[in-house]
């Protein structure tokens, strides 16, 4: 299964590869450690622009890298193989594989497991595994180390006005420096106030950190299809994904194959995976969540811990008590993990085992540093049900269970809702702070509206757009088919776009000093018809190209001064250019002012400062 | 040209007509108006649902009704007639067609000119003509009525929970009334607070108000093809737009046949139409802006009034002296009309004549009650540009144009940006409505980030969905080609949409008593599994639909308790019923709450307050 590179090439049994359209990767490494590579992307700008190329956060992997041969078989190369290593971490026999975690896949049905070496560590106790317990001993692991170079993208050209950006910015309490140190990113992970999601059984990983001083993250969701024709074909849709932004990627499969398609994304991503233990556990026993015990659910934390999932969605603050609160709702619970708790709960008249057993589950996520999202399994399905009584009874509990978490020494980040309205949204945030101590938001939208299906990756960005700028960490994206079905490649794309579009919105009104580079990179190539650069610097080179071409198709368009929305008579960037043009042969439009200043009386007026 | 009426039916030479998938056209009158007849479109849900048919605000005019007969040389019913008919109005000699009017189309390319009767008419001198005139006399118009029943839709079936909703919104000072009065509408356009567009010449016109005390209304874009196959094609556009929810449309037609196009528009359309006559006078003189002169202008106003234009965009605050602002903008001048104007200013070294003839321009406006729509010939084109020296001078030149327009009895808007990021779009409202005396707003976007090319519809619905929060009145949509090229019907419709998202958004946040009804039947739709009447309900039936149709196509599947995304094991709704069904069965979950709170100790929690 070695796959060769071409431009955005796939086949069937294949997994996208070659560079995003107009730039190449790159790798860099931070200050006095040539060790640590860093991966960005370059863009290649015209050569009348005269500016360097231009620098992006890049989280797509060796697969858009033309040095790297991809073979799934084997994986991708374990960066953070080295660094685990040399840890001391015991290396444990794994927990052998049953017929139930690949949902009785037999004979020709069951897919193979990914042949990649894979030796499974666990922490031994009393030693320090998550980087929580790094940080807390005033360690600076080297996961820290490259999530700083990694933020610190455009700082060091944004430094002459970044001070002025910051201060231009709105940041609602958050603290985001001018430049990330390691440090930085230690004592923030210390506090609790940002996470690196790192299993020491995913070496694969090139390290993210989420965290509100922070770049916003966004995660997309991905899950099996009912019918697999093979690993690359499950493993094609994280590829997809983090090709065009996405920073993690959580892996909701179902059925059958599923341990094994696991294991395929894990060995070949280079991006935190995370996962909702509680639907593999649904599975073993049938379906039927009455029939879910504790002793499967560990089993099944230990499996795919020992796989190398980053995170794991705990659903642990639906408790029995919550569970009334939901009645009288318009949409009762809409969480899958919330509502299969919530049905356990009611049905053996018991407190949740999630909740019950949460100090054990913490001791297993910690051997590993998996790290906590703890499920908002009450969230709202409709505005009508927005910050209601349930909501925010499991809030609580959440901030609870942070506490226990962090006392345990394991990472935590908070989900949240779902469908708000904007006016409900920032006392969301609030109370996540209060409650939850400061530990990352993690949220699914919010949806400001329930009336556009079809369209909730648009009602959504509006609301994750605002819910980043208040202090969200990381947006989980929602696609065109929400509601409705399952998302196809297509709608993958649009949903992680949508939310880069969300999220880096959120930098900006933050304040973040560098966010605003690419902005003013690309609206410089607008204003002098740079097409190709237009492109290039856009989130989605290949649809901003085909809109384009559409219309004005030659290659001898991309250098036109207009395009077809206005043409050329009517284009006003053109039109403005030749009145510069015209002003400069006049000595220059400053000079004119003044003297019009001078002796025009009162034909020009001062500007505002 | 008769077109038979089908079901969404459309051949080239004809335009879209049929009910919107689900929905029947009915028309209803203000209490003790039978003469009036408000036009709402009405989705019967499933009769499981136990629940009247949901009425909703209907923009699309005859097009959908199957009683009419849509014969484009003729022109739609036109509805006001009878009422400007018995105002005194002089009926005037239409000035002479010329044929720099059409951009001296001939032959073959001469598009005919509508052959609808269309009498031309003129108020006189000391009669009230404009609705402002007739508000400030006290006299409450038809239109006056009739847009206080469309705006009252839902308000009566909202009554019981009004009061709660409104005090659950955030208004920001807006004063949306639990009921519409005729005499409501009367006060807030005496005050300026909202316009009625509806010129004297448009009687085919079924009335909108725009104010930020009402319904937060979208307009579409629409222009001219290079090549035009005929009348019916570019009607299409028209119907097209306003099928998908468009409350106004701005013909930007440039070129050939523009003259005969917007007749052709005016008499088919149920919706104000919008212009920006600089573009027509600009074709006039051959494309050199500094050949523009007050008399062409002047002449091209009274062209495009005498054929019932609603508004015109006109860029009076681009004077001489702001025009050096701009001189280190990242973006230059954006606006096409703005930089036709500060060319022909720095050209000839004068003042604007827009700005020097502006009582004139009032005088003609208000002999047609064609209403202002002030452009903002100076907006940001970048995240860069925003809110700076030359954008505010402008603005504050807007605020003094508008007194002088309202002593003149002119209806008036303001027309708002552009690129702005989320941090700095409130002010832009506040200041909008401190220095123009609360004239609505009406804004482009502002798209929040310039770095998605491709996805400009998602980056303005943004800030589109928070300004119209914050008070604009109506929204101006941007679609998916944005800086790239001419939108086609497809991007017609996203645009569209995505401008609806944005505006309930806002209602729904602003606590309009009324906004929330639909997101409640489509949330309950959802609940129940009434996969017709979530489509229905719905803002695009049809893609809802297909996307739903794309894993699950059979009939049977739209009454299954599940869908594709997460198949029915994995159903939360499901779960959540069937959990509702079961703890009903043990005597309801209030009760079993109540039994553990008497027996159960502390099992369940309050719910709280």
């Amino acid at each position: 299964m070695t796959i060769e590179q071409k431009p955005e090439a796939r086949q069937p049994d294949h997994v996208t590869t070659g560079p995003v359209s107009g730039s190449r990767k790159l790798h860099t490494s931070p200050p006095g450690r040539p060790d640590i590579a860093v991966p960005f992307r370059e863009v290649a700008l015209d050569p009348s622009a005269n500016e360097p190329p231009f620098r992006l956060y890049d989280t797509s992997g060796p697969f858009t890298d033309p040095s790297q041969t991809i073979d799934l078989a084997a994986g991708v190369t374990p960066v953070r193989s080295g660094w685990i290593g040399g840890r001391g971490f015991a290396t444990v026999a794994p927990r052998p594989v049953a017929p139930a975690d690949n949902g009785f896949a037999a004979g020709e049905r069951l897919l193979p497991a990914c042949p990649a070496a894979h030796p499974v560590r666990r922490g031994r106790p009393g030693q320090p595994v998550t980087q929580m317990e790094f940080a807390r001993a005033g360690i600076i692991t080297e996961e820290m180390v490259y999530v700083a170079h990694r933020e610190n993208l455009g700082r060091a050209e944004a430094a002459p006005g970044a001070a002025e950006r910051r201060a231009d910015g709105e940041d609602f309490g958050a603290a985001i420096p001018e430049f990330v140190t390691p440090e930085f990113v230690r004592a923030e992970i210390a506090a609790g106030r940002a996470i690196i999601p790192a299993n020491i059984n995913h070496p694969e990983l090139e390290p993210t950190v989420i965290g509100r001083n922070f770049l916003v993250k966004i995660n997309a969701n991905i899950g099996n299809s009912a019918v697999s024709s093979g690993a690359a074909e499950e493993v094609e849709k994280m590829v997809w994904a983090i090709r065009w932004g996405a920073d993690t990627v959580m892996d909701l499969s179902t059925g059958r194959n599923i341990h094994n398609i696991r294991g395929w994304i894990l060995r070949n991503s280079p991006v935190p995976i995370g996962t909702v233990p509680i639907y593999q556990a649904l599975e073993k026993v049938g379906g039927e969540p009455e029939k879910l015990t504790w002793e499967i659910f560990r089993d099944t934390l230990i499996e795919q811990a020992e796989q190398g999932v980053d995170y794991f969605t705990i659903h642990a603050g639906v408790r029995l008590a919550h569970v009334p609160l939901t009645a009288k709702r318009v949409t009762g619970i809409v969480s899958r993990g919330g509502s299969i708790m919530a049905r356990w709960c009611l049905s053996h008249h018991r407190e949740s085992f999630l909740y019950e057993h949460f100090a054990d589950i913490c001791d297993i996520m910690r051997a590993y540093d998996v790290s906590f999202s703890l499920g908002d399994g009450l969230r709202p399905g409709s505005n009508a049900d927005a910050n209601d009584a349930a909501q925010f009874a499991e809030l609580d509990t959440l901030g609870e269970l942070t506490k226990i978490a962090w006392a345990k020494g394991c990472q935590v980040m908070i989900e949240g809702p779902g469908h708000v309205p904007m006016h409900k949204i920032k006392v969301n945030m609030e109370k996540q702070l209060a409650v939850c101590g400061e530990a990352p938001f993690y949220t699914l939208g919010p949806l400001t509206t329930d009336i556009a299906p079809g369209y909730d990756h648009i009602t959504s960005a509006i609301g994750a757009a605002m819910i980043g700028w208040f202090g969200t960490a990381m947006l989980c994206y929602v696609t065109p088919k929400e509601h409705l079905g399952l998302p196809n490649r297509e709608d993958v794309r649009v949903g992680v776009i949508t939310y880069r579009i969300a999220a880096h919105a959120a930098d900006l009104a933050k304040g973040h000093p560098a966010a605003r580079l690419r902005d003013d990179a690309i609206s410089r190539a607008r204003f002098e018809f740079r097409w190709q650069d237009q492109f290039h610097l856009g989130l989605d080179p290949e649809t901003a190209r085909s809109f384009h071409d559409e219309t004005l198709p030659k290659e001898a368009h991309k250098v036109a001064h207009f395009c077809s929305m206005c043409g050329p008579k009517f284009c006003s960037m053109k039109i403005t250019q030749d009145l510069r043009a015209e002003a400069e042969r006049l000595a220059g439009m400053e000079k004119m002012s003044e003297e019009f200043r001078t002796h025009g009386g009162e034909i020009y007026i001062e500007a505002a400062e």
